[in-house]
Formats: structure tokens, C-alpha cells, sequence
């Protein structure tokens, strides 16, 4: 597919690590299974895809590993969620979404939130991603210094977008104090290899007109992402109209926010205008299928919006909604889902919905040249997933197992820049024993509170 | 909650085994979680769900089981599915139920099913779902005297629906001889424990009157059910009233068909009409979210039922159309889209969502005296979910985390009728690498076909 020495040559080419395949999905191009290949890698990145047979005579590596019954993938980008979150899974369910914020979220986390709450949090939630199959993720929370700091001290890819919003948090008094502080994160992380910082307005129904064209001119001067949530629900939408005459995302357009380095989070109200606008400004659209249908906010017309030609990637959104980090079930959730919001059953196809979790994913965080995909000369970010498992069996198709058959507990390795995150599904570099503890602790503290 | 032996005497009662469990849901009462409670069993039956310092002094067990990270609970019942096309998993998806059906799934059962098939096929399904916490289960499909067969000899509880319908398969010229054979079943097995032999006419629109009503005349000599899919799609309810001027749902009332002993399976189309008549007649509905999303079949009103003071039940459908029988998947599913659906976030909490797998399952059954609840005097069907996985923690709630943080392979253990099935993870009554062998087999044969 992508062979790296010239054909008809015989000079073989050194390189680090051969990982022998039984399937390969390199998403790009679509659709494709690849029967019996290996990816060669050579440091952080992928040196050739080719058929096992040109590996044998082309190749030699210093490493070798065999995956005879996996299928090897790109790793999967998580595209929205808040990480230090996952230590407040399951502290309350079954709630409207203003209710859940209002009683519950947001008062545990004015008595939690802190730099050292949001390191452990933080390091749960990656250990999760990492052993279901994600090897990028976005963050949206407080103490985002400490979440890249995490983030980066384990390898693992991460957009961390700092919050802004007008009410005074644990982490700031107000807008000049967070965006001081973003602007700061963003200084300290601009040009890294795996931390991008980036912008986190909360939501337009919470953040004035002034902070959020700061927001702008702060995103074009360093050229760094914006992610909001937008139209989470129809209230939001419908609460908009009423108090100020204007759609939300009419609003982003006027100030200029819609554009292709701007994450819209869950857009579950389109109406033909938004979607023009979407389109227009070549903004990317961030599907939470979860997290949407648990607190009932609505449903997220994704292949109307693939057809428009809009890129729609995927998220997780927090452990406290969803919850769980992972991935795969997501995935699993959109593509039925779609089918059923459509009408269609041919609607987001299992390779289109791996596409939506890697590639898309990818082209939302404007680094689709080098992640997103396995082809020769990107970053080593992959994942095998066994699926020698007796109830996956039998195995006609790879992609539809991946999608409708799996979870991310099948996922047995991963590689962050040809760096190995998982073997054999242990994490290689995150201390669980240790992890664990430190999250009992904290479970213990707030479980008290909650009591109270 | 239900001490057998009388409260202020000192009489220690011998019994066979007790299970010590972190947590109990017992479902019934509703709502509650019993911290550090003791199951104490009897030969088939349970005979006490108490304390366990209550258990210390009241009961000596030739055996005891502790289970300090575990919760314990009723087996869950999975009321719909065709367990032998598991065989067909993955084979053809995306695509709508007509295009799948008549262009894959028909003409492989026209090629691949006997007696063999089914034999390997239920058994692959049963190993499935007795690894993923079902202990009861319903299945529709061909050779059902050797579906029947397999279940009793690996014990697990099964209602057998024989398939009825207008045209001839690989299992009968038609009506008349469905009848027949089917009638023996229920003779076989009448009475059985394990087994319960039904009716299982395919559906409205693959069915004339006349069988219906024999149908309707032998399940009322035999005391046994009837399952039939009912308004699977909005296209079927409006070709029957283009074609007949009737809904399929009045039609079966009209036949005398709706009753307490009718599971109606699917039910994506429900006007106020169809409501009255469910609730008028007592019928049963079976839920199966997953393979109506995505089949694009439609979205069941649950909420709405569950309102109305209708049993609805749960099933995964065939393996085939979902793509697999984990019913804590299905379960979470359901629990999630019932919100979007009903617009409420609170609608089908994670308790009514356990309910829905275990009590309402045995309700529609006809067997919520003996099934489907923790409670002294009932058959000890049960399983434990571990809950000490890393990616499960912090635990506030074991309910929540059941529904929305679970999947099936966390079940540790499982009963039925008190004999262990599952022990920490290993099927005890079925030998998976034989099976294995066997499944590919047929793999490899329908994989050649499908090439051609």
C-alpha cells in the first residue's frame, strides 16, 4: 500500500518495530481490510503498511511482535469530556441535565475541585482511555495546567482547552483571571508534540459577548483551537430566542467564533440555517451520543450532517454522564443510533463510524496530516484489538465486530509515537495499585459529604 | 428481609450454600441495594436473603462463597432472540430489515440450517449469554425440538418457541406441519422446569388467520405462550392498512390473540389505539432496543408503556441484527434511549432498567412466582457482577454502575436453579474449545458461499 523503498529494488531498509497483523483497518483509504500486513515503524512514526510476504524481504526490524488474531487500527481520539470527573461516576443518575448540574455536579465541585483532585481524576480517566483504545483525548476542566502536566508525564495525546466562562470558579475569579491563565497554559505547551492547549468557553449561555471575542483574538494570535458546547438542548436554544432574539449558533457566527478551528460540542437542535452556517464556516461538529440520550438532551442528526460535508468526530463527554470512557461503546451507540435518527440502516456504516473516531477526530484538531490514520510517514498512534475472544466469533467482517460486536476490554495493545501504552492489555506506564488507592481516598471523602 | 427461621429463637437451620455478597439487588422490593447480605440456598430454591451477621447465627451451609466486591442479583432474562443465528454474526449489516432479510439472512438459512446448526448455534448463544449474566432465555427459531434439547442439557432455563408461518422452510412444508411438530414439543416438554415450549408465530405479515387461530386453539389447550414480532416497522403497520385496512395489532385482537399469555416483541409503532389494547388485553411487550436502532426499525415507547401499567420485558434480538447477547449492554441501551425518547431524563432509572431484565421478564413468562426476584421460596437463579475492576471505580451506587458502566463480561459467577453455571469467569457446563471448533467450521463453509 505504502511501500517505502522503491519497487523492483532489493535494498532492505532497518527500522525499529515490525508489527505482524492478522487484519489491518488503516482508515485512510476507506473502507479497506487488509489481510495478513505489517506496519513497520521507525521512531515515533509509521515507516510502511505493506503485505507481510514484502515485510519479509524489505524489512529488517531490531523488534518484532506477532498479533495473529488482532486487527491493528489507528488509536482512537476522544474529542470531548472532562477527565477529572471520572471520580464522580455514578454519584447521581437518572436527572434532567439542569438538575444534575445544579444540585449535584456543580456543588461537589466547589467542595472537591483542586489541583491534587483533578491530577487523580485526571490519571483515572486516562488510565481508562488508554486500556480502551484512545490515545488522544480533549479535556475541558478546571486546573488544565494539571491535567497537561498528567497527560504529558504518561504519553498520551490531549487537547486540553482551559475553561472561560463569567462566574467565578475554583480555579478563577472570572474572565481576565481564566483567560490570563489559558494564555499562560497555552505559552508554556504551544508546539508540543502531544499536549495542545486550547480554548474552552463553557457554553454561549454562559459566557457575555466580550470575553468570547477575547476568546477569538486569542485563538487567532496563537492559532490554537476553540471547543464550546453548543445546542446541548432545546431549552438552551429555545431560552436564547426568548431572552436576547438569537439562536446560539447565530451568535458564534456574528462574533466571528464558527470556523474550522472551532469543536461545536453536541448540536443536538439543527435547523437548515445552522447547517448552512456549519458549512460555510467549515466548523467541526463534536457528537456525544451518550451522553446526549442519558440526560435526555436530544439527538445529533450526524448523517445529515455528513452528507453536508460537515466533519463530525466523536466524544465520550465526562465519566459523571455517560459513564464510562469507553470509546468503542461509544462508537457502537452512534452507529445505531444514526440509523435510527435517519431512518436509514445504511446510515454511518461500521468503517464510517471508525472513521468518525480517528480520522475525523484527527481533521477536528487540524493535525489529520499526522494522525487519524496508519499510512507511512504518521505518527505511530495505533491500536490491536483481539478478537480471538469465543463470542466474537465467527469473524466474517473486522470493521463490524470493531463496531457492533466489541468493547475497548478486547483492545490488547497501543502505541502512542511507537511508544507501547499497552501490552497484552496491562498499562505500561501508569502505577493502578497505586492509582487505585488514591481514588478510594477520594470516594471515601466525597461519599461522606453526599451523605450530609 | 425474609428470615425463614422464626426472629427471637435461637434455631440454626442446615442448609446447602451461602453467598456472602458486598451488595444484593434483590428487585423485589424494588429500589433497594442490601449492604453485606448473605443468600442462603436450599436445593433449587432460596431460602433466606438476610444480614450477614443474621446468617452467622442462624444458618449452617455445607458451603460458603464470599464475594466481598460483588454484587449479587436475580439472572437476567432475555426475552427475544434466534440464539442459533449467532452463527451469522456480523455477516451482513447496515442495511434495512427487508434488504437483509431476503437478500442474506433468508437465503443463508435456506443453505446453511439443520438440525447440526442449530445444535452448534444455540450452544455458541447460550455460552454467550451465560457468561454475560442471562439465565433464562427465549429463543424463536428453527429445529426448536434441538434448540430445546441443548438448553436442558446444559441447564439453562429456556422458553422454545416453534416457528410458525405461511411459507414452507428448512423445518416444515407449512402451517399444518409447524403445527404438528410443534404440538409434540409442547408435549415433550410440558411441565419441564427448564424448558418452556411456545407458540412462535413469525409475524402478522407472514401469517394468515387461519393458523393464527390454531395457534390461539393450542395455546389455550396447552397452557402455553405466544411470541410473534408485532410492529417491528412503521412499514409493516402501513402496508397491513393498505393492504387490509387494519393494523396488525387490531387484527390480533380481532383473532382473540392479545392476552397475558401474548409477547408482543418489538412494538416501534403505538397509537392510543394500541395502548387501550395492550392495556385491555394484558399483553406482554419484549423491548429490543438495539436491534431496532439498527435495523432503523423504529423506537419503542417504554416509558410510556411502563405509564400505562404495561410489562414490558427485554431482549437482544438474534446475533445476527445486534451484534451480540450481552443483556447488560442491551440494558444500558435501553435505560439511555428511553430518556431521548420520552424527552426525560429520569425516565427508566437504573433500578426500573433491572427490573425490566429480571421481574418483567418473568412476568411475561407467567413465572414472576418462582423467577426473577431474590426472595426466600424462589428458584435460585442468580449472578454476581464484580464491581472491583480499576474502570469501575469510584462505586456510590452498584445500580448505576449495573446499567451504565457495566458490560456482561464483568459477571463473575451465575446459579440456576442453584447449581453454579459461571464460576469467576469459566463456564462450568460447556466445553469452549470444542465449540470452537465446531463454529469455525461452519464459518469457514458460510464464508465460502458468501464469496460467491
Amino acid at each position: 500500500m505504502t511501500p517505502a523503498p522503491q519497487s523492483g529494488t532489493n535494498t532492505i531498509v532497518a527500522a525499529d518495530t515490525r508489527i505482524n497483523a492478522r487484519w489491518v483497518i488503516p482508515v485512510e483509504p476507506a473502507g479497506v481490510v487488509l489481510d495478513h500486513y505489517a506496519v513497520i515503524i521507525q521512531g515515533d512514526r509509521i515507516a510502511a503498511v505493506v503485505p507481510q510476504h514484502r515485510a519479509d524481504t524489505h524489512y529488517r526490524t531490531r523488534e518484532t511482535l506477532d498479533l495473529p488474531h488482532h486487527v491493528l487500527l489507528p488509536g482512537l481520539i476522544n474529542l470531548h469530556g472532562h477527565a477529572a470527573m471520572s471520580l464522580f461516576r455514578g454519584m447521581a443518575d437518572d436527572l434532567p441535565l439542569m438538575t444534575w448540574l445544579t444540585d449535584h455536579i456543580w456543588p461537589a465541585e466547589a467542595e472537591f475541585v483542586s489541583a491534587a483532585f483533578v491530577a487523580d481524576g485526571t490519571r483515572l480517566a486516562i488510565a481508562e482511555m488508554l486500556r480502551t483504545g484512545t490515545t488522544t483525548f480533549s479535556d475541558m476542566y478546571f486546573f488544565p495546567e494539571v491535567a497537561a502536566q498528567t497527560a504529558a508525564d504518561i504519553g498520551i495525546r490531549a487537547q486540553i482547552c482551559f475553561p472561560l466562562m463569567d462566574m467565578p470558579t475554583v480555579w478563577g475569579s472570572g474572565p481576565e483571571e481564566y483567560l490570563a491563565k489559558g494564555e499562560a497554559l497555552i505559552r508554556q505547551w504551544q508546539g508540543d508534540a502531544f499536549i495542545m492547549p486550547a480554548i474552552g468557553p463553557h457554553a454561549p449561555y454562559t459566557i457575555a459577548d466580550g470575553p468570547l471575542q477575547q476568546a477569538l483574538a486569542l485563538s487567532q494570535a496563537c492559532d490554537v483551537a476553540i471547543q464550546i458546547h453548543v445546542h446541548e438542548t432545546a431549552f438552551e436554544v429555545d431560552e436564547a430566542i426568548r431572552v436576547a432574539g438569537e439562536r446560539p449558533l447565530t451568535r458564534l457566527a456574528r462574533l466571528g467564533i464558527l470556523g474550522p478551528r472551532t469543536q461545536c460540542v453536541h448540536m443536538t437542535r439543527i435547523d437548515d440555517a445552522d447547517l448552512t452556517r456549519l458549512q460555510a464556516s467549515g466548523a467541526q461538529v463534536v457528537h456525544c451520543p451518550e451522553s446526549n440520550l442519558k440526560l435526555a438532551s436530544g439527538l445529533c442528526p450526524v448523517e445529515k450532517l455528513r452528507q453536508a460535508g460537515i466533519n463530525v468526530a466523536i466524544g465520550t463527554d465526562g465519566a459523571a454522564s455517560n459513564n464510562n470512557l469507553d470509546l468503542f461503546g461509544e462508537l457502537s451507540t452512534a452507529a445505531m443510533l444514526a440509523k435510527a435518527v435517519s431512518g436509514d440502516a445504511a446510515a454511518l456504516s461500521a468503517h464510517q463510524a471508525l472513521a468518525m473516531a480517528t480520522l475525523n477526530g484527527a481533521r477536528a484538531l487540524g493535525r489529520d496530516q499526522e494522525l487519524g490514520s496508519l499510512e507511512a510517514g504518521k505518527l505511530a498512534d495505533m491500536i490491536a484489538v483481539d478478537l480471538s475472544d469465543p463470542f466474537l466469533q465467527p469473524v466474517y467482517d473486522p470493521a463490524s465486530h470493531l463496531v457492533y460486536s466489541n468493547h475497548g476490554r478486547q483492545v490488547s495493545h497501543s502505541w502512542i509515537g511507537g511508544v507501547p501504552q499497552l501490552q497484552d492489555g496491562a498499562l505500561t506506564r501508569i502505577d493502578v495499585p497505586d492509582l487505585m488507592l488514591r481514588v478510594n481516598a477520594w470516594a471515601e471523602r466525597i461519599q461522606q459529604h453526599h451523605k450530609h
